[in-house]
C-alpha cells in the first residue's frame, strides 16, 4: 500500500491552504503551484515548496495539467490533490496523473466520466432504485400520450427542449387546459433556438430545495454517507449559504436520501469524497440531480457536525486504506452554517469589487471557523473567483449556529473592498431562512439592495436621541418624538 | 424571571472577550471595565461601553468591587460576570453585587464561602459518600495508633504539619521501618517552622493525576456534569496543558467521578458553572481535592467535546432558568487539547518576557480555536498574568487533536516576545504525554531547556546536505557523511 509522503495541491486560495493544513497534520510534505498573479498568495507561503506554472488566466496556469504533472514529478511529489474547480472534475487529467505514476487524490477517471455526463449519470443511477424527477423517458412523439403522462405526473409540469439549455425552450404548464398552447410555443422555440423541435416532459417542482449528501467510498467497496447539507440559498444557481443538517428533513427521509446517495456512488464504483445532489419538493419527495466527484466548497459544515476531517479521509482512501469509519459510528452533533464572503457589492447587484484588503480582521471565538486565503494588506486578484473567505459557525442547535453567525459577521472587519457580508446577515435574519421554510427562489423572492439600508450605528442613534431630548425640551409638546425609537431599537440590528 | 439585558464583565483579556462574545450572541449588551494600563485592550474595544476603574495594579482597579458595582449601576447593567481570577471567588463581592440589586453570574456567596475553605469543603463533602485521600481525621496524639492507621492506609504515607503549608513540615514515609525517624523530623520541623508540633497523616499518591469534573447546576436543584478535563501537565502547580476527555479513564470511573462531583455540588447547594477537582492515583482511585466556584481557564476543551456553550448556560442559570440539558443528553464527541501560550521564555526557566507583539498571526483551519486578547502591534502589560492566548484543537480522537495542535503551534507566528509555544510542542511530542501515562511530575521529570534545542530549519538542512554532497565528491571516501541525516529527518520536527 503506497504511503503518500508529498502532495502537490493543484489549486489556489483557501482550498489549497485547507488541504495543506491536513497534509501537515499527517506529516505529509506539500507543494504549491501558483500563477504569476499569485506570487504573494498565502498558499505559496504555507507550502514547503512552490512552483510557478505560468501567467493568468487559469488556462495558462491552473488548468495546465501537463505543467502541474511535470512539477509534481520534478519535485518528487507522489500525489496530486485537485481541490475543487479547475482540474478537479477533469477525467483526462485524472488519467494523466495516474499514467504519470502519481496518485490522484479523488475518484477514478471512469467515475468522473460517468458522473460528468448527465445522461450517463442518470442511466447509471437508473439501474438502482434511485428516485428521479418524474417525466417522459425521451422525446415526445405523440401529443395525446404526452397529455396522459402529464396527468399521471400531476401538474404543474415542465416542457423542455431535448437539445435545450439555459432555460430556452422551457415552458411551465400549470393545468391541462394550457397544455396545447404551451406545447406549441415550446416546440416553436425549440425549433427556432436549436433547429430541433423535439421536447420532453418533466414534473415542475414549484418550491425546490437543494439538498445534497456527502459520501465517502474506499477502494475496497465500502461506501458511507455523512448526512446532508442544505444549499437552497442560491444566487444565479450559485450557492451562497449552506448548512448541515437541513432544517426540514425527518430522520426517515434523511436515511432514505443517504441510502440513495450510497447507491448512486455504488452505481459508478465510486471511491474518494463525493456529493450526490438532490432536488427536494415541498412534500419532501427527493429526486436525483447529479453527483459532484470532488470535495465541495461547503464541506466544512459536514466536518463540524460529524467531526470527520474529509481531506484526511480522501488521503487515506487514495493510499488504498480501508475507511476507518462505519455508517453506524456516524451521528449528527449540533448544527453548522457556512456563508461565502465575496468581494462583491450586494448594493450594486453583486458587482465584483476586487482591490486591496486595507483592514482584514477575522472573527474569533467559540464555534467560529474561517477558511480563507488572505491577510490584511493583500490584494484580491481580478483573475479568479472573488471569494475572500468561507465563514462557518457551529452551535448546539440551528438557532445557536445562526446567532453565532450573526455575531461573527458583526465581528468581521473588512475595509478596502465591498463584501457580501451584509447580504449574508440579511439572510441570517430573514424569517423565511430562520423558519427553514425557504427554497432556491429565496434570493430572487426576498432580496433587493433596499434590504441593506441599515439602521444607524448605536452611537449615532444615541446621539440622535440625546439631541432630540434636548430639542424636545425647548419645543412645543405637539412635535413628534422622531428619534424616540432609537434607544429601544438599539439592539435590533443584532438580530433580536 | 429577570431577563439579563446588559452584562458588565469584571475582568480583562481573553476571558472578558470570551464572555462578551456569548453575550452578543444572546443579544445582551456588554460593559467592559479596564485599568489605565488596558486602555487599548481588545476587551475595551469589543464592549458596547467601557469604564476605566483605576490604575494598575489590580488592587487599585480589577479588584475594586466597589468601583465595579458603581459602574454597573451607573450604566444600567443588570448583571456582573466575574470571569476567572480577580473577584470571581470572592464571596463578599458576590454578596455586595446581590445587595446592590444586581445579578452575580455565578454561584451564591454561601456556596463560594463553603468551597473557599478547604476544611468546610471537606466537611460538606463528608456528608455524602465522596472519596477523600485516606488519612487521620485530625492531629495525631498517639504514635502507636498513628502507625496502625498508616498500615491500614498503606505505605507510602505523608506526614503533614497541621499548621503547615508550602511543603514545610511534610515528610514522605516509604515503609514502616522509616516511620519513627520521619515522624521525629516532621514534628521538629513543624515546631521550628510553625511553633506547633501537631501533625496528621495522609496517603501519599506517588503518581498523581489531576482530573477535574465540570458541573452545571441551576437554581431549581438540577445539577449535571459535563465529564472530565485532565490537567496533569503542570509547572509549579500551574496548569499548562489540558485536555478532555482524559486518556486514561474508563467509562465506569468517569461515571463514578461524575456522580461524586454532582454530590459535591449538591453538598453546597451549588448553582452556576463549577469544577470539582480530584487527585487520581495510578490504580485510578480518585479523591476529592477542592471545588472551584467559577469558570475555569480550561473550559473550552469541555465546550468542544460536548458542544455546550458554558457561558451561555451560566447566563441562563443566573436568569433563573431551568437547565435545558439533562445528563442523559450528554455524550463525549471527539477529543480536545488546550495549551496556554505565555509570554515567558522556556529556555530561561520561564522568565516572563513581556514586550510588543511585533508579529502576531494566529493559526487557523479545521479544529483550531484561539482565545486571546491581543492583536499584532500590541504590548503585553507587565501588570498582569503574561498569558497571550489559549490555543485549543479538536480532533476525532486524541491522536488527531494532538496532530492538529502540533500543526497549529507550527503555524502560530509570534515575534517580539519569547513564548511557551516551543515548550508546548515539546509536551505534544513527548512519548509520556502521547501514551497518556503521565502525572503532575511530568514537567519536573522530563523537561529541561536542553529539550528545546531544535533541529535546524529544513532549508538549512538541505543547504548543509548540498554542500556536503559537493564536498564529498572532492574528498577521500573515508570521510564520514556528516550531514547525510539532514534530508531524511526533514519532517521529524513535524512530529512524525
Amino acid at each position: 500500500m503506497p504511503e503518500i509522503k508529498k502532495i502537490l495541491v493543484a489549486n489556489r486560495g483557501e482550498i489549497a491552504l485547507r488541504v495543506m493544513r491536513t497534509a501537515r497534520e499527517m506529516n505529509i510534505a506539500t507543494v504549491a503551484v501558483y500563477s504569476e498573479a499569485d506570487r504573494l498568495a498565502l498558499h505559496v507561503r504555507y507550502a514547503d515548496e512552490a512552483v510557478c506554472i505560468g501567467p493568468p488566466p487559469s488556462s495558462e496556469s491552473y488548468l495546465r495539467g501537463d505543467k502541474i504533472i511535470e512539477a509534481a514529478q520534478r519535485l518528487g511529489a507522489d500525489a496530486i490533490h485537485p481541490g475543487y474547480g479547475f482540474l478537479s472534475e477533469n477525467a483526462a487529467f485524472a488519467r494523466q496523473v495516474r499514467e504519470a505514476g502519481l496518485i490522484f487524490i479523488g475518484p477514478s477517471p471512469e467515475s468522473i466520466e460517468v458522473m460528468g455526463s448527465k445522461l450517463a449519470a442518470k442511466q447509471a443511477a437508473a439501474q438502482y432504485d434511485i428516485p428521479m424527477v418524474p417525466g417522459t423517458a425521451g422525446a415526445i412523439t405523440d401529443r395525446t400520450e404526452a397529455k396522459q403522462i402529464s396527468e399521471q405526473i400531476g401538474y404543474p409540469i415542465l416542457i423542455k427542449a431535448s437539445a435545450g439549455g439555459g432555460g430556452k425552450g422551457m415552458r411551465i404548464v400549470g393545468k391541462p387546459e394550457e397544455f396545447d398552447e404551451q406545447m406549441d410555443r415550446a416546440v416553436s422555440e425549440a425549433v427556432s433556438s436549436f433547429g430541433d423541435g423535439s421536447v420532453f416532459i418533466e414534473k415542475y417542482i414549484t418550491s425546490p430545495k437543494h439538498i445534497e449528501i456527502q459520501v465517502l467510498g474506499d477502494q475496497h467497496g465500502n461506501i458511507i454517507h455523512l448526512f446532508e447539507r442544505e444549499c437552497s440559498v442560491q444566487r444565479r444557481h450559485q450557492k451562497v449559504v449552506e448548512e448541515a443538517p437541513s432544517a426540514v428533513l425527518t430522520p426517515e427521509i434523511r436515511e432514505a436520501m443517504g441510502r440513495s446517495a450510497v447507491e448512486v456512488a455504488r452505481a459508478c464504483n465510486y471511491f474518494g469524497a463525493g456529493t450526490v445532489e438532490f432536488i427536494v419538493d415541498e412534500a419532501l419527495n427527493f429526486y436525483f440531480l447529479e453527483m459532484n466527484t470532488r470535495l465541495q466548497v461547503e464541506h466544512p459544515v459536514t466536518e463540524l457536525i460529524t467531526g470527520v476531517d474529509l481531506v484526511k479521509q480522501m488521503i487515506y482512501i487514495a493510499e488504498g486504506k480501508e475507511l476507518p469509519i462505519r455508517q453506524k459510528d456516524l451521528t449528527i452533533h449540533g448544527h453548522a452554517v457556512e456563508v461565502r464572503v465575496y468581494a462583491e457589492d450586494p448594493a450594486t447587484n453583486f458587482l465584483p469589487d476586487v482591490g486591496t484588503l486595507q483592514t482584514y480582521v477575522r472573527p474569533q471565538g467559540n464555534g467560529v471557523r474561517v477558511d480563507d486565503g488572505f491577510e490584511q494588506g493583500m490584494t484580491i486578484p481580478i483573475h479568479y473567483d472573488p471569494m475572500i473567505a468561507k465563514l462557518i459557525t457551529y452551535g448546539q442547535d440551528r438557532a445557536e449556529a445562526i446567532q453565532k453567525m450573526i455575531r461573527a459577521i458583526d465581528e468581521y472587519r473588512i475595509s478596502g473592498v465591498q463584501t457580501t457580508l451584509p447580504f449574508c446577515r440579511f439572510v441570517m435574519e430573514h424569517e423565511a431562512f430562520r423558519s427553514g421554510k425557504f427554497d432556491t427562489h429565496f434570493v430572487s423572492k426576498y432580496f433587493t439592495s433596499e434590504n441593506l439600508k441599515s439602521e444607524p450605528e448605536p452611537f449615532v442613534q444615541e446621539l440622535a436621541a440625546l439631541l432630540t431630548a434636548r430639542f424636545m425640551a425647548k419645543v412645543p409638546a405637539s412635535r413628534p418624538p422622531v428619534a424616540a425609537a432609537g434607544t429601544t431599537s438599539k439592539w435590533k440590528s443584532r438580530g433580536g
